[in-house]
């Protein structure tokens, strides 16, 4: 039965005060989105509501109590209402603990699907950082959130995805001072391996590599072909990502972000996705933010969104049969 | 006399194992180049004559002696034969000593004739840095190398060109960990300043930039604005490129090289300039190399050169108003 074969994804409403009520609406109205993944959304069936007003769409959707099988309820998308946010207690376009509150607890509710084999895979609409800290004033990012709610010890590191090409990077969120001296053999290595296993399991047979020039490279690059991961340079940031477009890469290894970023934002804003990468399941979201300025117009776009939850879905897909 | 109207410029062919010689042939078969700007190529016959033979044009261009007062021969492109290289001595797709020094006097041949008021821009088709590097050890970049011919005290910077879009930097060729360390209040204003005159003397009215956060930036910033530049930002590097790319910006001033050129590669390859501003008389090159995997073929692209000769021009033609 094809309905029975599409992954369970546990989709988490992000931030309240942006774009991600609409966002979460309009996603559930997709049909593409229907057909290649079940979703299991948790939120605020309130805050659900006014998102699809604001995206002019109508929901049918099934309220589930939080600890229900929805497994039992085949036939599609559910609702998990964790009844926490009374919408109009939201300062719209406004970074609060309270929407922080929400999101985390959406999040981490979607989490813990995931964890005990209720979900195959985890998405969340955007989040506001400034928001989630003043919830949680100890958080510092997704992955070590997320490693915290799962018990995850091993290595785990944020991914772009654009289409069918990856970014992924030695250094993220620190400053610039701090780059140079992060950029070892044992990271480049480290990150090399983590993006060839994240892309195996994205169904990639080998993931063909280009990299930026610095010295502690070329060793990590040796060592990965010797462990038998397709790897080339080092080469030029500047025309890395040119070669890449044009289809001589499947994934490129920067240094740090600014390197990938300003390269993955320009060739696809509008479809970027962020895969949490080193996790027992696939974690996605849109590449995108909250989008205050946006939000409660309408006008969001869903590609960002839709692109996440599709990944996910082919993932999940994917690791079912290794 | 339209004809007589048309700018002077110095064009000096570049290294010759690339495709230097087959782009300064196939630029001056350009009519529409031919239209806006007066060339005056300096180089070696022989190595035009290969050139030409590589890029399948015909050249109908005359010879003058060094010192030749070529401004009494108005009716086209005149070439300087410095003699200086036999074409069959060069190994093809190699850096040699023989090859830098052949650029190296054509180039100093060029800035003299801008210098002493004969030409009113110059151009350049790609050098080989190690070429450069083996005719003349002292040789660090084109901007030193042409204030020490010309006597230029003053700042100077390098700018990419891309159509209307200038992109500017604090800092250039420079490793990432000294980066931080030079991104002063002081440094972003001198860029800021730089660019907005250079800009003005490229025909903007006020340049209007985006620029990168880090914290010596607002202050200079704010000193910008007070004279009259027009600056918004700091702006987060990695959607700058994409708001400039829709028109929001003229120019975006980033704090080192592979933020800007990662971007502006990616928006343009085949038709990026390199600008040295901070001259009396704009130097134009095009943004790529000296290709050598693909030197004697004749597919390089002319875009970039043909790009860079007419900015010099339009440059060169706003000049002699002010």
């Amino acid at each position: 039965m094809q309905i029975m074969m599409r992954p369970t994804i546990a989709l988490a409403m992000g931030d309240p005060a942006g774009i991600s009520p609409e966002l979460t609406a309009r996603l559930l109205a997709l049909d593409d989105v229907a057909a290649r993944a079940r979703l299991v959304v948790i939120g605020d069936r309130r805050v659900l509501d006014d998102g699809a007003r604001v995206a002019t769409v109508r929901l049918d959707l099934k309220n589930v109590f939080p600890d229900a099988d929805f497994s039992k309820q085949p036939d599609g998308a559910v609702f998990i209402d964790l009844g926490h946010l009374d919408p109009s207690s939201i300062a719209p376009s406004t970074a609060t603990a309270e929407g922080g509150q929400f999101a985390l607890a959406n999040y981490r509710h979607a989490l813990t699907l995931a964890r005990d084999g209720r979900a195959e895979a985890v998405c969340f609409t955007p989040f506001n950082k400034k928001a989630m800290r003043l919830a949680h004033p100890a958080y510092d990012d997704e992955i070590s959130f997320s490693a915290g709610v799962v018990g995850l010890d091993g290595p785990a590191s944020e991914f772009n995805v654009l289409g069918r090409l990856w970014n992924a990077r030695v250094t993220s969120h620190i400053s610039l001072a701090e780059v140079a001296a992060r950029i070892t053999t044992e990271a480049v290595l480290r990150a090399l391996r983590l993006t060839d296993s994240s892309m195996r399991g994205a169904g990639f047979e080998r993931g063909n590599f280009g990299r930026e020039e610095i010295d502690a490279i070329e060793p990590a690059v040796e060592q990965a072909r010797a462990d038998g991961i397709a790897t080339e340079g080092p080469f030029p940031a500047d025309t890395v990502f040119l070669r890449a477009k044009n289809g001589a890469f499947d994934a490129v290894l920067t240094m740090y972000h600014d390197q990938g970023q300003i390269a993955m934002k320009l060739m696809g804003f509008d479809r970027g996705v962020t895969l949490l990468g080193g996790f027992d399941f696939p974690i996605c979201t849109p590449a995108h933010g909250t989008a205050y300025d946006i939000a409660g117009k309408g006008i969001a776009g869903i590609g960002a969104t839709r692109a996440a939850i599709l990944l996910a879905a082919e993932m999940a897909q994917k690791q079912r049969r290794v």
